[in-house]
């Protein structure tokens, strides 16, 4: 296949995690979690998370967000998400198999505003009506923009009061790092995120991502309750030092902040590229590693022929451009070339 | 960790298929199962079991059962399963969550007979009573015996004429070859099984199983649900190359067949120094990579000081001592070896 | 508890049905649904519905349209419906639970559009976007206005013809025959309503509903699998007479339709009243029992002190006055005199 | 239908019952749960098992069984059960879909024993095995035998000093009194029942259930979810007053105990005339209101022609014959008369 913008799933596995992969394999663990790689990569999240952070290793993002959920949720509970979440649109149906109903709220750029979330907070204690235990956001949104610090914080105080808890679907999170220049710590755990679904397939893990338990008061029920979760879910890894080491790995030299600046800067290029271009109109904050952009009809058949990505609203031709920690700036300059060539054309 | 004989997923990575992995590593690969390797994969499943062969990849063996069932039971239908089989007491609740009732049945060595299934199919047409739809086999069973052919064909003979489907899970399947010295179309296609859970990561792979649905007449309703029934139990992977590499590599130059006859030779080699052993009592037919044996109470405490394996029942002192592709005949004889210090002892 | 205008279901059971409960009391009845009153129920609804028809009994309202959205969907699949619908607000995700994932849609007076519809019929053959089987109309719609005969056949050939089936959510069926003007099989069948929920207890009945499987195609799949389906969400009646023998008088000697017809007038007389009211604007068509009508603030409070009604937006004061069997045509006058009064001080 | 000793789901209403639903039927009432009649059946609930009872309508037994184990489990949880019990064989899988896995286990005479129990406490804290956190007993149990308090209070005892809940299934829990002598309060509260399915239907009601909540400390925890959970699983009523007014008239002028007392009273005078049959053999103590006895094979086919009853086991002709409110004296007469005729013949 030939390389492209077309998700940060499409690359492989970044060199130094394969190499951690590889250098892991030699002699008998223990499976099902209790290998060295898990206690090393375990100790990483809560240098990074704060101390109280409880770690559970899944295959996928997907299973990470329904995994989180299906703890913060009770049987008879709903979930808030946005309208475009992850798991409202792309899961398949799994959350409400598996976690809880989810009421879809609108959005604006992705995110979903504070104001937004009091009108829907409705008909608490009516028996007829589902009611929502948690709130989800995406960080970075579907749309690549992020939320500040004090609009999660905002949100999380506001839903303490209420008797919600806040998850976030961090499928890509270390990229909104760079964005808010701040630490996990303080973009999660200080502003009272109770649970992080922490991506790496997207950041440049071969496979895995963690389900990390912040709030304090919520660890005795993690540490009774997760295991068996995860387990009933399908998602408890038998050989998981092929996921632990990775991250263990991606946390050491500063490798996850590395890769994710380098995704994007490349985003940055890219935008600053389309901005010259009169005929492209962009849609939404750079915030991230994704630039979401109208491109005319009539070039994009053609442009996709030369690099792959999504047109995301088949109606306006929106489409998400989108980097990867195996970007490279040439690759970015010659999409903005062709783009400008196709556009120079009309 | 020491080596010991625990459990086939305490070992690492075969060699040559972690080789696979880094080589497929290189460039860009669409996701969620259309690269090439997945497509060579799902030709090599055809090759092995019949052209009619589909094949699902998920991340581990509780997940390919779970999706088998879930695929070939409808919502209010049950599954008829040994009581000691994985599926009833490994996987944490899943296959009712995600698949239907079980219900267990009386084995021997593991093994569910025609008889037994005879007796247990009752209250046909009875609306109180959940029907069943699927009987499911573990091949080699979870006592490491094999069912035979004949025993195989004979139970999806009396399935099929009951309008039954047959499942096997076969989280060690290629062992289960070496003891009936036969190919795997011979073992499930051609006996009448309909849909079989194909386990890697017992033979050496990093991680990755597969779900290969064998009866023509389920061919269309396979192609229609199964992707969407994997997406909603979590189960679809995103870089799906890394497990499908691994399968393409196995089925290359016999790997998997020299895998599965080094393990069963291991376990050959144990069974004969156990049974010079007085003290010893083998408990089960050794048919594929594990030995069951009762030992003396008191010597199973300082053995497992010295090469970690499992006590199956903590009454009778009955051991799970199970080979795996990186045991060596040194290893083996060292442990017959203290065994016999440790009983000469008593 | 003063009788007012709260709800169809604060009334009680129709004194002729309350009757054929008594009458039905003697001696012994088989259970689960072969006793005689249920035999000459289920020809009643062949009666009128056609006779193709297939009844099912349950208790209530939404174990009726779980049912047969369980039956409809697959597992894996989904259901559209109107975002202020019944089985979307006031079903605490029941249908989630048991049948599938909603995708809510916009309405307009309570209906979905045909365009609507279309809009968002995307993305098909997408494994990560769960895939809708139905769509579930409400008859009359939640804000007390009908689908004509077109705007539901027209809603049926579209879904036929694109894989989907149409489900009727009848809690109150019997109200849309007196707007329409037509028989039962007029608005369903003929249009090709797939399955309906048919609702008694808010037509007069103790309790009691029917799922009706009314597409041929579907009868032996409804034959096979509905019993179970209904004892597996726990709906199955012991003593059915005492549903069916309702019914059975129900269609008898043209009750179901008296009892709908005053409801509905009723209803008239409400909204005439009303009309001449210039603080109060109605907000839907009156086409049932219900009318939806802005009331001033300040006079809700003391007029709830004498009648019981629902106010259905706190934020408009959009109120739901509703109409029942046994409302009187003096209840009505004492109504809008009280109104008069009120709204008259201001 | 000629009367039988089919079921005591056969008879119809009682007599006094049905004079109370159609007492119940003036006027309006406030719907789902908060009319007068609801208020006062709680207190007698409170007044028969203690104080802090909380009690929850519901429609059937199965819904009854399914809520109260749904609300004692967590998601990942399962229950022990007797193997014959009705949650295990006679519910379609219910419980397994709302509630938890099963974990059925050996009975005698229908009863779980301590030792049984202890027996199968295992694996706690392994991942992998779905852990119990409930013992659901029957009383009197499915063959129609009675724990006594004694069995009750160790069961409740061993149960609670090891994190488990015990819940009755008490769908004939009144006939259990009349055996045991005491009250209800004496047999379930006072030995530490947690959480009650008290039944209805099967004791002269039309329709109706009680989950009753029973441990003060899971009193909170009830008063938030159980209403949500019982929404949810679609067993709310509407006109709850239908049920409640019923079992405020069973709770009056002791006419629970009588109808009890008359069923067992039956049962006893039955097991009397066939203990005189030398040729029928009585299998299970009578303890209720039904008889177990192997009946000569010859005679079942002519006796059943004459009187409705089921054979239990079709190998051994075990048969049960069971009584109800309605059975008189003389049918019993008459049945034993007809047996001896039939074995008389021989």
């Amino acid at each position: 296949m030939k390389k492209g913008f077309g998700s940060d799933n499409h690359s492989g596995t970044h060199p130094e995690l394969l190499k951690a992969i590889v250098t892991c394999n030699g002699g008998h663990e223990p499976s099902y979690g209790t290998d060295q790689y898990s206690l090393l990569a375990a100790k990483d999240f809560k240098n990074h998370f704060g101390p109280q952070t409880e770690s559970y290793f899944v295959f996928n993002g997907t299973a990470a967000n329904v995994l989180a959920l299906r703890f913060l949720c009770d049987r008879h509970e709903s979930v808030f998400c946005s309208s475009i979440s992850h798991v409202n649109l792309d899961e398949g149906g799994a959350p409400e198999l598996l976690a809880g109903k989810l009421i879809p709220l609108p959005h604006s750029e992705g995110k979903i505003s504070l104001q937004t979330l009091q009108e829907h907070f409705v008909r608490r204690g009516d028996q007829h009506y589902s009611q929502s235990r948690v709130v989800t956001l995406t960080q970075p949104t579907e749309l690549g923009t992020c939320y500040s610090r004090d609009e999660i914080k905002s949100i999380c105080d506001w839903a303490h009061s209420n008797g919600l808890f806040v998850h976030i679907d961090g499928a890509r999170l270390t990229n909104a790092l760079v964005h808010l220049d701040c630490t996990f710590k303080e973009m999660t755990t200080d502003c009272g995120v109770d649970v992080v679904s922490f991506g790496g397939t997207k950041n440049g893990l071969m496979m895995g991502e963690a389900v990390l338990v912040l709030n304090p008061s919520l660890s005795s029920s993690a540490k009774q309750k997760m295991k068996y979760l995860r387990k009933q879910i399908t998602q408890l890894p038998s050989k998981t030092r092929f996921i632990s080491a990775q991250f263990h790995r991606y946390f050491s030299d500063g490798l996850y902040l590395q890769i994710a600046k380098h995704s994007c800067r490349m985003a940055q290029l890219l935008q600053e590229g389309l901005a010259q271009n009169t005929a492209v109109q962009i849609t939404a904050a750079v915030q991230s590693n994704a630039v979401f952009a109208v491109l005319p009809k009539e070039i994009v058949k053609p442009l996709k022929e030369k690099f792959f990505f999504y047109v995301w609203d088949e109606k306006t031709f929106e489409c998400r451009i989108m980097t990867s920690w195996d970007t490279t700036e040439a690759e970015v300059q010659e999409f903005i070339h062709e783009l400008q060539l196709l556009t120079a054309k009309k």
